[in-house]
């Protein structure tokens, strides 16, 4: 199996540690223990990066080892100026040092040569913020894909796609209905073709998409037009579906030892893993030993949720 | 007319340097010219930074007094990492004080607490790297772009959602027929009546719409739809549409002296203006003259291309 292959190292992750969990790295800052020191009315200072950048350290090495990956989301540290930018290419390196596959979620789209500018910013080995995989918008077309799908070629990296995504205006424009079928059924179908190519030795491909987990029927026939797809579930957790529900896009599959459970994707959770409910502890011990806890809970819950019931004994 | 308003203020600039010439700032990194030190094979370095900063400045300061509006393209900078985002800021700044608008070219686009973080990224007065207007994308539906307009409402900044964009795979998607309509109208028509709610004295809105200049039909039909929304036109010069095709959305109007002209948005040139046909020279002052002619021929195209024909004398 390749080790350069995104979704046949994800694929390889996932049955070692018997969850397909991605922790979603999204630095809701109001809700970071005030020890971290991240100022709410000083975004863009040395006492905030410092701060998001301690947090997300503590994140990563308590996922390390327990879950396959991690989905940072740009946007948070977006917000802290080049700072926060400075802060993501740290993160990103420790978690790839950690053993910790990386989907950076960036949700970019554009055309050309900007969309080339994109993929050389975030999936070559040469980027400066280099990732495993990306999340990107389909809304440009299929050409505005390709620069993404050249790096997956040429690098092995991972490309999601979005399709249905799970919140409410989701529905505006992706389930249009173009002759009768929607809109991100129509851009699953367009992929097709380049998700079948790009297939490594796991039978996974590197051309995924994002699914949102609140429709499990749509997941299922977005399964059906990309039975090799690697889907990306948002939306477990805080948001609300529960483990079962997420998996519902999964397929059987048996690995060389004859062990058969569902695979086809990660699961996120975000809020619901960093935070949980209620209350967010001051001080960074009594958070830290809570994560721990919801970690090996949501760990559970989804290796629970892939694994099929037992057969009877011949 | 009240300053804080995007739009009036782009009217009045406009009207002012009589010509909508939207100056974008690509940096092709590989052709800038040699003087300015940017190593292709070190893009994340302070000499590439360095290298974009100057060049960039050079460009900003040439179009001071000359065009309303800059448009920096975020991807450029994302390839030099960190130290890319914190030039851009630099840049932005510069452009602000030297009284240019800046549209930032990002097409960010997610959902609800996501949305919010890029609209606090980038269109609040405190954000670390403020701009006067952001492109986003509409894929994920009226609610993921809720956090825009409402930093429009409450702090006058512009928005410019995509609709139909100027590449060949642009018809892929945006124009598959809903009911006989193609996509992009259906979008239009749903942001029509936040367009309306965020029009300025001017009387055109905060709410724009990417409307690639490739099919004036369409920029046409889009204008009925969204009679005050001011259009961002990209692929004047380089992507090769004549000014007069760029300006097929724009409607006729009536300033307070009395002069009437084609009025409605702005055309953006990116390589057309920075680096011409044909080979770039490796000396600042030789590009540095031939962008100032390329400059002012731009601008008068443009200036020309918006002036209706002289009424017969009475």
């Amino acid at each position: 199996m390749a080790v350069s292959h995104f979704a046949d190292r994800f694929i390889v992750a996932a049955r070692r540690l018997k969850n397909p969990l991605c922790v979603g790295l999204d630095p809701h800052l109001e809700r970071i223990p005030k020890e971290f020191g991240v100022r709410l009315d000083a975004l863009a200072s040395d006492a905030s990066a410092d701060g998001v950048r301690a947090f997300f350290s503590d994140v990563i090495d308590a996922c390390s080892g327990k879950v396959p990956v991690v989905k940072p989301q740009i946007a948070f540290f977006e917000q802290l100026g080049w700072r926060g930018l400075r802060v993501l290419e740290q993160l990103v390196a420790r978690a790839r040092e950690r053993d910790l596959l990386v989907v950076l979620d960036a949700k970019r789209g554009d055309i050309g040569s900007t969309a080339q500018a994109y993929a050389q910013s975030y999936l070559f080995p040469s980027s400066p913020c280099r990732a495993d995989a990306l999340t990107v918008n389909p809304y440009l077309g299929l050409d505005s894909l390709q620069p993404f799908l050249d790096a997956s070629r040429a690098h092995g990296a991972g490309v999601f796609v979005l399709t249905r995504t799970s919140n409410a205006g989701g529905a505006d424009f992706q389930s249009q209905l173009i002759d009768g079928v929607p809109l991100y059924e129509r851009i699953a179908a367009a992929l097709a073709p380049a998700c079948e190519a790009l297939r490594g030795s796991s039978g996974w491909s590197n051309l995924g998409v994002v699914a949102g987990a609140t429709y499990p029927a749509e997941a299922a026939r977005l399964r059906r037009i990309l039975p090799n797809a690697l889907f990306l579930v948002p939306g477990y957790g805080a948001q609300g579906a529960p483990a079962a529900a997420t998996v519902a896009g999964f397929s059987e599959r048996t690995d060389a030892s004859g062990l058969s459970q569902l695979e086809g994707g990660m699961v996120s959770s975000s809020r619901g893993v960093l935070f949980g409910e209620g209350p967010v502890p001051a001080s960074r011990s009594e958070w830290l030993s809570a994560l721990t806890e919801r970690l090996a809970l949501a760990c559970r819950e989804l290796s629970e949720a892939v694994q099929l019931a037992p057969r009877p004994a011949a």
